[in-house]
């Protein structure tokens, strides 16, 4: 069989290859990005299920409309102004099959081969493979402590053709954990408005900030209809559900909606409604208070038996937020051969080098905080070390 | 913003207009392909989901694998040995949202622009919409009452470069409601084996044959694991749920599996659940069999009233099985003048222009008997009589 030209890029890679090693059995993963599954609202998913199938089977259980829930887009259209002063009209969200689908649905939408997709350096696995299916070059943006550069953006724009988006995620940054300044935020927006770029700004961790204040999202600062925000339930509420959104300015929104159609018609019924009612019956606010706890709770247990174990010279970001933080190990020490043998030792962490869209040897590793109960952050970490000190050795 | 080529040929079509005339309010629909919802089993699934939450809800509600749920692969397996003796291996099957992604992923696995996509003619709106976006071109394979002819596909096949697969539904046909007959079926393989073209056969209705021997899918004729068959819940179960199927030789289903995971990671893990528990605890068949009682008589009871009121020369199809019968109306009738009469007396069925690929102005409409219950069957064929009489006139 003769396949499509894309495949080749979308075939197994070393970076595959590694991941599939930090799924075994009995190890210590601070590898996926799960959420602590301890937290999920089991009883009351089961009563509203329950409870809303008897209610509304029929239409529920029929086929739907590709834009989604009327009642849950404008829950979300209301919890967007209320979380991130984002003002937007429920018809210009459409529910995704979690936020996943809308990488893929703006590749679709924006990309012809060789065209240029923008991105942080480094930036989100996931959402480089969707925009690798339809074949574009990327172009990386620096980014330091304070996220993305706006001046180098700028001057790559100045210089490169066929630039077609660019994906950003200026809130606890997967995987550096980073997040923009405000001054960031506004000097990007007075980047892109020069040159007329639309941006795709993800925003699944927005939610899970554990000190500090809110920043406004792009979406909020965009006064010429040129950020499309990704929103996801994966982690404020569950991801087993396969809920997301894009908010989009209407005619680009409307590009999706067609993409929507005729890629799996609409997002599951059950699940819309599912969140829709949840949202309905109990506070989402407090169960969102619960995660931050928790999440809180680990990122800073972490930390500190990173601060107490780590041999001198490895440093980590301190993230505000989200679920990840981003390791470097000092100069000379390999990234792949500390994670070979973390893997031995039975704790995986990322290898940095999966996060560059073009091929780079990095001395970094990303670390999942979330989904470890506190015993094994505190074994998983102690591991660790000792797989650093062995590969300092 | 400027966007990919593919979607300037995903824009506004004049078919789209005309089918968003049939969803107006209180018209009388034969148009969409729903099933009759009340046949939805929804007492069952709503104690379903309430104990399967509460029993597994932390499994359920996290991230799930992108192949899909073991269990309800495994059933999938058995039902496609039992129903259509097609024996796969449950790890060659990839659990979809929906069988509408199916279409999607095929696009994006074997196409590159101009390549040939092959299939009926007529053939399924939303699978060439599916295949449009990855930019071929598309060649028609003409067909009769016996469906396709394996003849006239041997000649486009032996002077036609660049064809990538062939789309076909050879059960129950959408459009006309045909079924291809075995003798068809079996030269159609070795057609399709002398030139080692991939076959896509999607079999959402075959389970709901209403007379007749059900005929062996091309799937278990399948001698070189060419054939990639494409399954859903929607007609059997309920389409709210999204979920569908393919089953692939391993090395294809793998490229399937690697596409999925860019595009929505996993399918929803509760729908899937759901599925899953219903046949473990409920007898699917029976159930089945209440859905092909029912339509069965909505069939018999379309085609009488059909046979009562139309006038002479008006013709349709008699479908073994399905959802939809292929009206033809007399030489020098317009289609679309019988649509546009019809939506002015509030009934509709689709033009039959939507179902070729390429531009052309038939005498026909799609007409589905299973959504609609009895007496809006008999009323809506009486005012589509009238339409039909009045553009005679």
């Amino acid at each position: 069989m003769k396949l499509a030209k894309r495949m080749e890029r979308m075939q197994a890679s070393e970076i595959r290859e590694l991941l599939k090693l930090t799924a075994q059995p009995e190890i210590i993963s601070f590898a996926g990005g799960l959420p602590a599954p301890e937290l999920f609202p089991v009883e009351e998913i089961a009563k509203i299920s329950h409870d809303l199938i008897l209610k509304e089977g029929r239409q529920l259980l029929q086929y739907g409309t590709t834009e989604g829930r009327v009642t849950l887009r404008e829950k979300i259209a209301k919890r967007m102004a209320d979380k991130y002063k984002t003002v937007v009209d429920p018809d210009d969200i459409l529910i995704t099959t979690g936020s996943q689908q809308c990488l893929d649905f703006a590749g679709k939408i924006f990309l012809d081969p060789g065209d240029v997709v923008l991105c942080e350096s480094p930036s989100y696995l996931g959402a480089l493979n969707a925009f690798n299916a339809y074949e574009p070059v990327f172009v990386e943006v620096p980014t330091d402590e304070g996220g993305l550069i706006p001046e180098e953006l700028d001057k790559i724009l100045e210089t490169t053709p066929r630039c077609k988006f660019i994906y950003v995620i200026p809130d606890f940054q997967n995987p550096t954990g980073r997040t923009w300044t405000l001054e960031r935020r506004k000097k990007f927006m007075e980047v892109v408005n020069k040159y007329n770029l639309p941006v795709l700004e993800d925003n699944p961790y927005g939610e899970l900030r554990y000190e500090g204040e809110i920043m406004p999202s792009l979406k909020s600062m965009d006064i010429k209809g040129l950020v499309m925000f990704l929103g996801t339930f994966s982690k404020i509420f569950c991801p087993g559900l396969r809920l997301g959104w894009v908010a989009a300015e209407h005619s680009v929104l409307q590009e999706f909606v067609k993409v929507k159609q005729s890629a799996d018609l609409h997002t599951s019924n059950f699940d819309q409604g599912v969140a829709d009612a949840y949202m309905e019956n109990y506070d989402l606010d407090e169960h969102v208070r619960d995660i931050v706890a928790r999440y809180r709770k680990r990122r800073n247990l972490i930390i500190q038996t990173m601060e107490k174990e780590f041999p001198k010279g490895t440093e980590w970001t301190h993230p505000q937020g989200g679920l990840f933080l981003w390791m470097t190990f000092p100069e000379g020490v390999s990234a792949l051969k500390v994670f070979e043998k973390c893997i031995e030792m039975k704790v995986a962490g990322v290898i940095g080098d999966a996060f560059y869209p073009n091929k780079k040897t990095d001395r970094s590793m990303r670390i999942n905080y979330s989904n470890m109960p506190e015993d094994k952050i505190v074994e998983g970490i102690k591991r660790m070390a000792k797989a650093i000190r062995d590969c300092m050795a």
